[in-house]
């Protein structure tokens, strides 16, 4: 086969992100010759309506995986990878579900599988994990990675909205979807952390191991609180090695005003990488968006089409540590009579958490403590709040919410 | 040969990266080894007194140059390339002031030329640019690619030290050399920016071509005046698409304070990419570091190892375009009487240059005004200064710096 014909291209959906390939394809198709030697061309197309997937693949070099879901794309993409065809997808869920039995197609069938699209839009953080840092210990990869959620969050703090106002505002700009439940329970941010963990520490996630919580509770009485204490509030997820293995979690959390994630606002991402050798690198840029994908898409494509080297492999196993130590907020609505901060106090003393600042806000009815409590293991935390909310001077159920200590000054 | 074989590496230069490289390489050896398929080893090594350059080559499959400098740097790695090794070197002013040649001589003998460490620390920015966003067609690449005088601005920011006082402080916290000229001086800067230039629009791009301008000029009056108008300073290199051509260049530059960079303080490195598919993905981290610089090389030395594909090509020769629109602030001491503003508006309008925002300080001998004027060609702003030095109410030079008008709020 000649250097000058073209590569085919097999492209399985054409919503937002398939139709923005189509329009990048024909825009770059001279860029991609130039790079690779090969221009691209689409040689089919499967929609719900239209084309027939086994002609597609049977007809393609390469097939470009846009349907998303689990299936049927499970199913396309093992039978591409079968047929030896490399595959580009986007789709998270396919990766986060069911990526041990995809990698094993492709090792098998000797082909890549490539996926920078799946995390963080346009953030090339697959790529740096895995090649840049590919052979760095990591310690701790995590950041914002749902563009939804931090729209709705700087929404509430830069108005004072509360959730559902917020959330309404993200539909109407076309941040969030009609039925936004993956992103603000915390799944689709949980699925990202299954991938990025997996590459980041070598071993397999899925995501059934990544605990979530999203931000549907989230009032803007602990934002506009914690805000005093120099807090703002992100929807992290957090994948790190803990003693004995690694923990890989999604949950609301606070950071101080330094922190590299703290001025991150509205609907982008940003992801930190942490390791001795490097410090920290900090990538950040729009979290989602057609074009942006499909950017995303087309650089797995030439990566492919230029023989960069295929993905490295699992090669380990590590357990996954479920008690963690935390910082944390805490909002106690309180009676307001003397001796409650120090009856409160001895609690969180008696279970050895100690407290790094407090604030005592309002009176009477609306007499509040908001506080900030060192790094301890959650579940000691969880039993000190259990007895808080067994004491009678507490007129509603505590508060915590998740805090970075780090104060980055 | 089996692949249990190691990979020999030629080690050209011990100062501190070396030495860190080192390390690495005993401490990375079973990482790069589960990565590629073989372990690394060093089987010499070049400082000033000891070893044989042409016996290091002939034993080594690979050469790491880390002696720094354009000669003998120049000369050993051509011919390491001639000779058919693949070369991975953290050398900027080499690839700024030999790129051209050393990119032929790689071309030629058909083996890769890496140089991720370079540029920007441990910030991947050269594999991001030339692979995930290699056939984007980019606008702009920005930012803080000197750590030395990002510390410095943050050090006069902070606590309104003069320059020479905060170099010195730059200077004993080891984050300045003795000799700081070329840091100080935006040199170090335009050569990384000549680099960064090239991949971003793949076409030949030298020092030479490279205006920069230093922050030794820098009064903390500008700092503090500028404050009031909600702006920070940066070193900054821009090299951006403009009106029939490129422009890359380096100067000291105001930001406002929602920018993506203006919160990147001390040693630290931020680099922003801007097109028109992937919007702008901004890239953080530390600026040097013996250790953090080593990775960047590990991380090369990898990509080698694994087959990636080399670097991709310059395919196109950009004009450089020499006078082209800004923003700037300005700093005028005038007489403290009526009209004074008004005759300055009347020369900056005549100029057609537009006032963003005026704030009047002090009164007497310390009378000021400090503005911020619109985008305009540079050309047109150099008339407006010379006219308005020429007016017998100034009772100093006028002083301009760069601004970036965009405010993302």
């Amino acid at each position: 086969m000649s250097m000058a014909d073209p590569v085919r291209i097999g492209l399985l959906g054409r919503g937002t992100v398939g139709a923005a390939f189509e329009q990048l394809i024909a825009r770059r198709g001279e860029a991609v010759e130039a790079a690779t030697g090969r221009r691209p061309e689409i040689c089919g197309v499967l929609t719900r309506a239209d084309g027939e997937f086994a002609e597609i693949v049977e007809s393609s070099e390469l097939v470009v995986e846009l349907i998303g879901g689990t299936e049927p794309a499970r199913e396309f993409v093992l039978e591409a990878l079968r047929r030896g065809r490399p595959v580009v997808t986007a789709n998270k869920q396919l990766l986060a579900q069911h990526g041990e039995e995809l990698f094993e197609a492709a090792r098998q069938a000797g082909v890549q599988l490539r996926f920078e699209a799946a995390v963080a839009g346009v953030i090339p953080i697959v790529r740096v994990i895995q090649e840049s840092f590919g052979v760095t210990e990591i310690d701790k990869v995590f950041g914002i990675v749902n563009g939804t959620t931090n729209f709705i969050l700087s929404e509430m703090a830069a108005s004072g909205a509360p959730y559902g106002e917020a959330l309404a505002r993200a539909q109407e700009l076309g941040y969030a979807e009609a039925d936004p439940s993956d992103d603000v329970n915390g799944a689709d941010a949980a699925a990202k952390m299954a991938i990025l963990a997996r590459l980041a520490f070598h071993t397999p996630v899925t995501l059934g191991d990544v605990p979530y919580e999203g931000i549907e509770k989230i009032s803007p009485d602990d934002i506009a609180y914690a805000k005093e204490l120099g807090l703002s509030l992100k929807l992290l997820g957090v994948a790190e090695r803990r003693e004995g293995g690694i923990s890989v979690r999604v949950f609301p959390c606070f950071l101080y005003g330094g922190h590299p994630l703290a001025p991150v606002e509205g609907p982008f991402n940003a992801v930190m990488v942490e390791a001795p050798e490097i410090t920290e690198v900090t990538m950040s840029g729009p979290g989602a968006g057609g074009m942006e994908t499909a950017s995303a898409v087309l650089g797995d494509v030439v990566s492919v089409l230029s023989g960069d080297a295929p993905v490295h492999e699992a090669r380990q196993r590590l357990p996954l540590v479920s008690d963690v130590a935390s910082s944390f907020y805490l909002h106690l609505a309180v009676a307001d009579r003397p001796g409650v901060l120090a009856q409160i106090a001895q609690v969180l003393g008696d279970k050895e958490v100690s407290v790094k600042s407090v604030v005592q806000r309002g009176a009477g009815d609306d007499a509040r403590l908001v506080m900030v409590v060192h790094e301890c293991l959650e579940s000691r935390f969880a039993e000190a709040l259990k007895a808080i909310d067994a004491l009678d001077v507490l007129r509603a159920p505590a508060r915590a919410i998740r805090v970075i200590e780090e104060e980055f000054v």
